[in-house]
């Protein structure tokens, strides 16, 4: 039984994991999209009924019926490395690839169809909402006067984006950013924004979740810092146990998102209260394990590797 | 309770449905996200548990609470018309308006989690093999050698494409081929190729399939006909009963794959044997209803306009 790995040659997270893989002597195969067709190899066949899969990377073969688990950590397009590559090529091969991979009853870290559901933030904060997390008031909209209602009733408040920073090269910062009294919210027009009100926190916390595995750790904000992920605090990540408050909604949110594989940032408070700012379907990992020492690989090729359990075709 | 309609202006087709709703005085809002922003807007917020959302367009407003349905026709790429269109700009509104859509408990036609998932033909010939269609024995490989010993097995073999022609301005056409006999394969080494064993048929099916209603039509084929979807043949499309053997599948195919609308196509053969070829979930049905007189924007409009049955959030 084989574990299947979607992700590029450069994924040095992946490498932690593989490591891990091979010390429990559980078959792999390490496949990039991008080198589909003339680096890897596929092959689907539908004959009375049956159904037979064959996939080939780097030399290695898995069958489908053989596919213990998918893990989909940084996947290219496919085809992108083809020698004649297009927009055409990449449809088809995503197609024949995703196409046959979803036809198997392989587990799935995460399956494509929750990952996609998954990014949407509007989404996030209602399903949060439901599962129990304590939620900052937030508001997405493109009415400039709901946007200066609502600063003016939460305030101080945040702006950040829903997609993340424009996908440009050389890559730009899109910090979380405070939002000025007296600031002129007719832009607001242009595009939808996301406006939250302002968590004073004293800590940022980033819970990463393996299956039913929770990992936590925490580092102290600076003063007035608004993004965790920008700027040098002289803090460090250090691991935390999970409050059973947070657990419960924990799990209730994995389970309504259909996810295997989640990275969880919250805002602690004077209070010590965990407020949910986002999840992550596909977040890094390896940062917080390099400086925790938290055995998150472990724990993913733990989930890859388990025995299979009843797949399920659909739904 | 408000029908949501995401198509452009140009969609022919939901204009039948809009009347269709009218007469039954069923209000509606029709948006096509491409006017988002500028000629829509859209404002969510989310305060101690609540969740509240606007959707205006057209001068017409809808609040999620009071949003029965969403019908996804053709709706254009998100802010495709604003002022300041850019790939950053789609990403942001994308995910503002399909995000806050996805945190209702509108019932979907179809819900855009399912429809990506049932335009992978992989995937497709699995469920339908599942659902107990007669599935011609079908080859989706990258392995010039597996391609040629199929079509010497199961000859003689067409092919098509498995995404559908390239998009190309002005489109091309890419009809299913038949592959002659002595066709070298070396070929398929350089994108996934779909073969599958050639059904000699003797008319073409169109079965668009609404909820839990069926229609289906009929065009006897030309001798010879490959691709019912080209070619003159002086047939006409004719309502046609839907045989049990074809409507229990159907019915298990729809709910293996979670749709609310599909038009399915097959090939009957001379024993009169429906074989399944491809199951489309937006597939057009402007043309049957207009030859045949079936009642499909009528079956359309009455499923969209349906009293809200027990909605759920997520799965």
């Amino acid at each position: 039984m084989t574990v299947l790995i979607l992700t590029s040659a450069q994924d040095v997270t992946a490498d932690m994991v593989v490591a891990e893989l091979h010390e429990r002597g559980v078959p792999l195969v390490r496949l990039d999209p991008a080198d589909l067709p003339g680096g890897a190899d596929l092959s689907a066949e539908y004959v009375s009924g049956d159904f037979h899969c064959y996939l080939s990377s780097e030399g290695r073969m898995a069958g489908s019926g053989a596919l213990r688990s998918v893990w989909v950590r940084r996947p290219g397009e496919p085809a992108a490395h083809a020698p004649e590559a297009s927009a055409w090529l990449t449809a088809e091969t995503a197609q024949a690839l995703y196409g046959v991979l979803y036809a198997t009853t392989a587990r799935w870290m995460n399956h494509p169809r929750e990952a996609a559901r998954a990014r949407l933030k509007p989404w996030q904060l209602r399903v949060a909402h439901h599962s129990g997390f304590a939620v900052p008031p937030t508001l997405v909209t493109t009415f400039p006067r709901v946007a200066e209602e609502f600063a003016a009733r939460h305030g101080p408040v945040v702006v950040k984006s829903l997609s993340g920073p424009p996908r440009t090269d050389p890559p730009v910062a899109l910090p979380t950013t405070l939002v000025e009294p007296g600031t002129d919210f007719s832009g607001v027009a242009a595009g939808p924004t996301l406006l939250q009100r302002l968590v004073a926190k004293r800590a940022d916390v980033r819970l990463t979740c393996v299956g039913g595995r929770m990992f936590a750790a925490r580092k102290a904000a600076a003063e007035d810092q608004v993004d965790g992920r920008f700027g040098e605090t002289g803090h460090r990540w250090e691991p935390v146990a999970v409050p059973d408050r947070v657990a419960r909604p924990v799990r209730e949110y994995m389970d309504l998102a259909g996810l295997a594989y989640a990275a969880f940032d919250f805002a602690e408070d004077a209070e010590g209260v965990w407020w949910f700012l986002e999840c992550n379907q596909g977040g890094q990992f390896g940062f917080v394990e390099l400086e925790t020492g938290l055995p998150i690989a472990a724990s993913v090729a733990e989930w890859l590797g388990a025995p299979p359990g009843a797949g399920a075709l659909a739904r």
